[in-house]
């Protein structure tokens, strides 16, 4: 399974040293790919980046995070597009992976602190169950794009997200922290009692477009096939439904999210004589 | 290639008569797969299917059509999970796959004709080298759900409805025709003269949500990568910015689609009290 490209003497660089941080940090390593999404990476978390690899052909337009590498005397290797792809396992990498440290996920109480300090209008996510990395990768775009700053799920369950998913992503996934939370029930009730209303879609529901966002909303978003899982939905304040011609039951769940995501921005967010 | 299905005697059906229409029908044979996607096939063009397969898990969802083949005396296996999986060479076949063969597309001709009897507001989309079928198949549920019938695209360039999108769009594919042109700018020019305002987004364009749609549009969506080619861009009558953070150069295009389409169907369609 080890990698090993074919690397250029003359960019080869001496590995860094060894890190010596004493036990504390049990982050996964992942080979991150994409041109976005390792330039945002590169640019959000340096401190996470380990190695890193470039086609001949990506060199140029990645070369800052060269540069940057050099100085800071970590690894970087030119390889062959067909190693890139054995690397990442993937034929989408555009020319350039990042090998690097996941990033930190926030605490349920860091995230409690945060929001004390957000005056303005704020919307979570709540991840009930999506998986699909093109989905995923939608959303954190998406999350990106409208300012939603946090995906909460329950440990265990939410998915983490994978190479793929924040290649999708085009670099999203670096302005969106993931929060595990432990008890969920208890969790949502505590963002209930600091003035967040949840809110889910349904078949049966208020129409999007007939609804007034509040300030404070975690938005729930179900999993692919079975939707909201029942319990969780005993807790959802207001369901909504998008309206439609009734031909499909439903929308790609990264859609949905779009929509509403959009609907909330476009609400609470946007200037509409912009 | 040839699948060989593990097929039930007591429910292998006779195969119907070899197809006898006379040299007009060149359409190709496709394997649709997944529950929603094949059911709604079924009901949309019965008269394309060929011959079903089910797994034992999914015989009795999908009954109705199994009845119907029976009594149209067309074929229809029970089959192993491993034997679908095969057939669809996919694993999301969800325990159904039908052989039919691909919808008629539209003639632009045909489509200018229809159009004359619409009265109400239209919104048509032009596909520019979408591809991924992940986001055609997103892109196919959202038009299902707001009405949006055609979409328009080169001959040549416009991606065939694959099997896996199809499967993707639960069955909206089957609410969508795909209307292939051979002379574009006529095509769009012949559209515009017809009162339909060409739209695309771009970085530099007028705020969606500052938008008042007008009643007949022509929404343009470029490639995943590259966007609306540059000569298709100079025919735009409208450029739409998607508001946002700025975190992300640009939203996963079914997402994007979906924005505006949202909002094309909030402004004219739907009732704001519903």
């Amino acid at each position: 399974m080890a990698p090993a490209p074919k690397t250029n003497p003359k960019h080869q660089k001496r590995r860094p040293p060894a890190q010596t941080t004493p036990g504390a940090d049990t982050r996964k390593e992942v080979k991150y790919y994409g041109f976005a999404a390792c330039m945002a990476l590169w640019r959000a978390r340096p401190e996470d980046v380990i190695r890193l690899y470039v086609t001949e052909q990506t060199m140029k337009p990645f070369s800052p995070a060269l540069k940057w590498a050099a100085a800071q005397r970590k690894a970087y290797h030119i390889v062959a597009d067909e190693d890139l792809e054995r690397l990442t396992e993937s034929i989408h990498h555009q020319g350039v992976c990042i090998l690097a440290r996941e990033p930190q996920p926030l605490g349920f109480a860091q995230l409690k602190t945060q929001l004390e300090k957000q005056r303005g209008p704020v919307l979570l996510t709540w991840l009930d169950g999506v998986e699909n990395p093109h989905n995923l990768g939608a959303m954190m775009r998406t999350c990106a794009n409208f300012g939603v700053e946090y995906l909460l799920g329950e440990t265990g369950k939410m998915p983490r997200l994978s190479a793929s998913a924040c290649r999708v992503a085009e670099g999203g996934a670096e302005s969106v922290k993931q929060v595990y939370v432990e008890n969920r029930d208890q969790a949502l009730a505590e963002l209930q009692a600091a003035g967040f209303t949840l809110m889910a879609t349904g078949i049966r529901g208020k129409s999007l477009y007939a609804q007034k966002f509040p300030k404070r909303v975690v938005l729930i978003m179900g999993a692919e096939t079975s939707g909201v899982s029942k319990d969780l939905y005993k807790l959802v304040n207001t369901t909504l439904m998008i309206p439609g011609t009734g031909k499909v039951e439903s929308l790609n769940v990264s859609v949905a999210f779009a929509l509403l995501a959009g609907e909330f921005a476009r609400q609470r967010l946007v200037s509409p004589h912009r």
